[in-house]
């Protein structure tokens, strides 16, 4: 996970967030759908790899994906809610950002392995600073580095090294990538009011939405020096 | 899991066999190769689910098999073994019986995921009742019944109480997979000699590998009780 500013202290934040603010319930189901999209798209591209290993790793990214996903529905059982209903609602914005972000070669799934996984934390960490405590640990914890994208890095560094072609693709696929994201983001939060209200909630209002989307921007400038994309 | 005999306690088996027997790292590369396919195969077959509830069972059951993978992983590399080169021998007879079993309705790949599962659970179960304790746990922990597939057991029950042509289909189905599954089994044990030398060194020697079919047979039937295929 790359260095993140955090803008304000959980403390501060609590004061204006309850935990039953309904918001907190749609961003669990958010969180729950994406995990599950994520698995089977994992598995999807996992064809692609070029060996055993590759597979291998792929499908211990996915089963971590599902780890996560048991949290959300275990916090969301917590508080009342069926998963799976809940969730359906994201359906279509996350389908559709894997729709249209599909790989053709195993270099781009790599890619869009650790810029999306990446993204998508970014996304979420920003949102849990202006939970409360209790709802900011859940949605940490999902998120927590587990380490299991990190063979992407040696894998793409090596193939961008020895090929510039590669290189200027896969700086182009990963602009697309962000692109993408950025759109089904909105998408999200244009249709979903409770979200909204949570983001807003937060000490920096309306003005934080849009310096998230400036940190959303420079820490996936950090990922692609990562990978040698610069 | 179902109730299985054991045909002798531990205590008496590690007497014949040492921790330290080749055949030990096969069987452990034979149970990862087992699955990671499985893995696959269930997260492809996730395909023909009717609904978001059916494909989330699904992954939850395939990344319960990459907890198990790990622990191979692990306890392969604690006996000085790469898993990957070790579990690619035994890519085909998996292979083989994956694409061999391809269901053509989710009912079909439902009855699959339990009976495929419990069918290779008896398999290594009944080897690790020759195994000395510290192997055998490996096995057991690996295969221990982890109630991911119980879901199951309720939709193929009403499905077949409903429809007398389903349950047929299904029945020559599972009793497809049990055929299918022996001869894997048995080109494995062709190919192997040191799995053969594992199964051999028991107290029952070549008595035990006649009787095993048996019992997996028996233990068949009882699992077809369970889904009203009987």
């Amino acid at each position: 996970m790359s260095a993140m500013t955090a803008p304000q202290s959980a403390a501060e934040s609590a004061a204006n967030i309850s935990a039953d603010h309904p918001g907190v319930n749609e961003l669990f189901a958010l969180l729950a759908y994406g995990e599950v999209a994520a698995f089977y798209r994992l598995t999807d591209e996992a064809r692609m790899a070029p060996d055993l290993r590759g597979r291998i790793n792929m499908a211990s990214m996915a089963a971590a994906e599902m780890a996560h996903y048991d949290l959300l529905r275990d916090a969301l059982q917590a508080r009342g809610v069926d998963v799976v209903p809940a969730m359906s609602r994201y359906a279509s914005a996350l389908e559709n950002y894997h729709r249209l972000t599909t790989p053709s070669t195993w270099l781009e799934a790599l890619v869009k392995t650790y810029v999306g996984d990446a993204l998508a934390a970014d996304f979420y960490l920003e949102i849990a600073d202006v939970l409360p405590d209790e709802v900011a640990a859940v949605v940490r914890g999902v998120l927590s580095e587990t380490g299991h994208s990190q063979f992407v890095v040696a894998e793409v560094r090596a193939a961008v090294t020895t090929s510039g072609r590669q290189r200027s693709r896969l700086a182009l696929w990963s602009r697309r990538l962000l692109g993408e994201a950025i759109t089904q983001a909105q998408y999200v939060l244009a249709e979903h009011d409770e979200l909204v209200d949570l983001v807003l909630a937060g000490p920096g209002g309306l003005g934080q939405v849009a310096d998230f989307f400036d940190r959303l921007q420079r820490t996936h400038a950090d990922r692609m020096a990562e990978l040698g994309l610069d």
